[in-house]
C-alpha cells in the first residue's frame, strides 16, 4: 500500500531514544509517494503511575486501526515485576493474536561476539506467541504460608501449534538451506511434547524439500554456543523461544542489534515490531543506547507490510555501518576499536544517511 | 564411615565406559581401610526391551540399601522419547526425593571454552529436582485430532522451594564470594515467580552475609556467555536449571567435564551422582567418551559421604590432567594441541595414577 499508518509506542527507559532513531530511518528510507502517518501512545510506567492503567479496551480499539505498531521498550523498576509485562506486553500479544514471534539472528561482519573464532550465524527463531506457559493459567493457594502451592499451566493446542509450525516450515522453505529444527523438551514434558512433535511431523509431509530435526531445549543451548551454524530456522514454544532467543541475540552481536516481530500473519490485527532488549533504565536518557535493534525491527515491519526493497535497504545500511564502525559487546554504541563511541542519535543519523543515499 | 556400599548403574551407550573409569579412580583414591562394595544394576534400554520394566518397586527397595548411587547415562534411540526419562531417571529422583540437583561449573586452566578471552568461570547451580514442570502433572484431550489440547502443570510448593533455597544459601555462605542469584521468570510466571521470590527474600534474612540478586532466565543465558564471572551460586527451578546447566557446562569446558549430584540432604534415601552428559549412542563402544565428568561426579559423591580429602584429591588430579592434556571441545578425549587423542580408559588410567600417587 502507498501509505503506512503506524502506532508508535516509545515506552520506558531507552525506548524513547531508540524509537526516535527508528522513525528517523523509516522516514529516510520511504519513497516520496509512500505517506507515513504516525500516532504516539504513552503506554508504560508513566501512564501506569498516573492512571493505574496498562492497556484498556479503548486503547486496543485505537491500536487496532493502525497498519502496524513500533514499540521501544516497556518496563521500569518502579513498577512491580509482572504488572507491565502481563498487563501490557502479553495482553497486547494475546489480544492481537501475535502467534508468530519472529527473531532473526545473524552475525554480521565486524560485529563482536562472545564466541571464539567468529562462527557463521544466520538463523531465524519462530517462537510461538500465544500459548505455552505464557497464558496466565495457574494460581496460588495458601499464599504467604508454609503451605503455599503455586501452579503455572502450559496450554498447548493443535490449532495453535499447527499454525506456527506451518509458518516456520514456509519460512524454511523460502530460505536457501531449507532446514527446520524443532526445539522442545519432549522427553520430560511429554503431553505438550507429543503434541508438538506429532504436529511437526505431520506438517513436515507437506514440505518434502525441508530437512527437519529435533533438539531438546537444553541441548539447543549447547549448540548455540558450540555450533550455531547448524541452525537455519528454529520453531519452538513460547517459553523455550524466550530463553533461546536471548542467548541467540547474545552470541550474534548482542541485544543491541537483535530485532523482533510479534506477527499476526492473518492481518486481522496489526503486528508489532520491537527490539529484543528491554528498557535498560540504567543507561536511559544518556544517548548511550544502540538504536540498531530498533532500526532492524523497522526493517522487519516494512517487509511485513510488503515494502521489501526498503527493508533490504535498511538491512544493507546496518551491515555497512556495523562493518565500518563495529559496536561494542555491551550494545551501547561504543566501539571496541578505540574510536569514540557514537551516541544513539549519531548512529541513527548515520543509518538515515545511508538508507537515503 | 569406613565403608562405602555403592549402587552402580552403568546404563546405556557410553555410560558403561565412563562408569568403569569412575570406579577405577574411586578404587585408586580410597585409603586401604575404607571398604568399597559395589553392586551393579542393569537399568536402561536393554532391560526395558527384555522385560518392559524401567524401575520397579523391588528395584527401589534394593537401591535404597546403598550409601549412594553412581550412574553413567540412561537413554537410547531404540526407546521412545520419554519412556526411560520419565520411567527411570525422573522416577528415581522423585522416589528418593532428590531435591537438590547440584551442578558445579568451573573452567579449569587449559580447558577449551567456546567463549572468547578465556573468562573466569567458577559457580555452582542448585537446581530444584522434584517440582516445577517435571512432576508429570498435566494431560491431553482429543489426542491426535485438530482439537487436541495438551497441558503441563508446573507445581511449586513453599515446602519444596524453601528447602532448596535454604540449601543454596548455605552453599553460598560457605564459599568465599558468598553470593546467591535467583534465576526465574517472575515477570511472566507470576504465580510460581512470586512464591520463589518471596521465599528467597524471606530465607535471605537468615543469611545476612550472603549477597543476593535476581535475574530472569532469559537474561541469565546472556550473562552466562558475556559475563559468567558474575555468578557464584545460582538457585533455580527444575526446568530453568535443566536449561542453564547445559549452557553452563558448554561454556565451562563442555559436557565432557560436567558433573552433577542428585542429592537428598536428609540422607533418608541415597543420593545419586552422574555426569551431565547423556548416553551418546553415536560414539558408544569406541573408547572415545571422556570419563572426566563421571570422575568428577565420583568426587561429588565422596564429598557427600564425608570423604572430603579424597574428593579434593580427585579434583586436583583432574585439574592437573586437564592442564597438561587438554580435551577437545567435543569432549571425546581428543586434544586441540595435535597430540593423539587418549581413549576413555587411558584418561581413566592417568587419573587413577594421579590420585594414587
Ligand atoms: C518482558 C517479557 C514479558 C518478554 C517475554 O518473556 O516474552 C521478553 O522477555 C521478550 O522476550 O519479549
Ligand atoms: C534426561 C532428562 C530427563 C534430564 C533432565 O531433564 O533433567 C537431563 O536433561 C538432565 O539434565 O539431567
Amino acid at each position: 500500500s502507498r501509505s503506512i499508518n503506524l502506532a508508535v509506542i516509545p515506552g520506558d527507559g531507552i525506548g524513547q531514544e531508540v524509537v526516535a532513531e527508528g522513525l528517523k530511518v523509516l522516514s529516510a528510507v520511504l519513497p516520496q509517494d509512500v505517506k507515513l502517518e504516525t500516532e504516539e501512545y504513552d503506554f508504560g510506567a508513566r501512564r501506569y503511575h498516573a492512571t493505574g492503567e496498562t492497556l484498556t479496551d479503548a486503547d486496543l480499539d485505537a491500536l487496532k486501526r493502525h497498519d502496524a505498531i513500533l514499540l521501544g521498550a516497556i518496563g521500569d523498576p518502579s513498577v512491580p515485576s509482572g504488572v507491565l509485562e502481563r498487563g501490557f506486553l502479553l495482553k497486547l500479544r494475546f489480544a492481537f493474536d501475535h502467534h508468530v514471534n519472529l527473531r532473526p539472528s545473524k552475525l554480521l561482519p565486524g560485529v563482536a561476539t562472545p564466541l571464539a573464532g567468529q562462527p557463521e550465524i544466520d538463523f531465524v527463531v519462530v517462537r510461538e506467541g500465544t500459548e505455552g506457559p505464557y497464558t496466565g493459567n495457574g494460581g496460588t493457594i495458601r499464599k504467604g504460608t508454609e503451605h503455599e502451592v503455586a501452579t503455572e499451566v502450559s496450554v498447548n493446542t493443535a490449532f495453535g501449534v499447527e499454525r506456527v509450525v506451518r509458518d516456520a516450515f514456509a519460512r524454511a522453505q523460502a530460505r536457501p538451506r531449507k532446514k527446520l529444527t524443532l526445539v522442545h523438551k519432549n522427553n520430560v514434558l511429554t503431553f505438550a511434547g507429543h503434541l508438538w512433535t506429532n504436529v511437526f511431523n505431520r506438517v513436515a509431509e507437506e514440505f518434502p524439500e525441508v530437512t527437519t530435526d529435533y533438539i531438546h531445549v537444553d541441548a539447543a543451548t549447547i549448540y548455540l554456543v558450540t555450533d550455531p551454524a547448524r541452525f537455519d530456522v528454529i520453531v519452538t514454544d513460547n517459553l523455550f523461544g524466550d530463553i533461546i532467543t536471548d542467548l541467540a541475540a547474545a552470541v550474534s552481536g548482542g541485544i543491541g542489534v537483535a530485532a523482533s516481530g510479534n506477527i499476526n500473519p492473518s492481518g486481522a490485527f496489526p503486528s508489532m515490531f520491537e527490539p529484543v532488549h528491554g528498557s535498560a533504565p540504567d543507561i536511559a536518557g544518556q544517548g548511550k543506547a544502540d538504536p540498531t535493534a530498533t532500526v532492524l525491527s523497522v526493517a522487519l515491519l516494512l517487509r511485513h507490510l510488503g515494502h521489501d526493497a526498503e527493508a533490504a535497504r535498511i538491512e544493507d545500511a546496518v551491515s555497512a555501518d556495523l562493518a565500518e564502525l563495529p559496536r561494542s559487546l555491551k550494545g551501547t554504541g561504543g566501539t571496541p576499536t578505540g574510536r569514540p563511541a557514537r551516541s544513539t542519535s549519531e548512529i541513527g543519523d548515520a543509518l538515515a544517511v545511508r538508507v537515503a543515499g
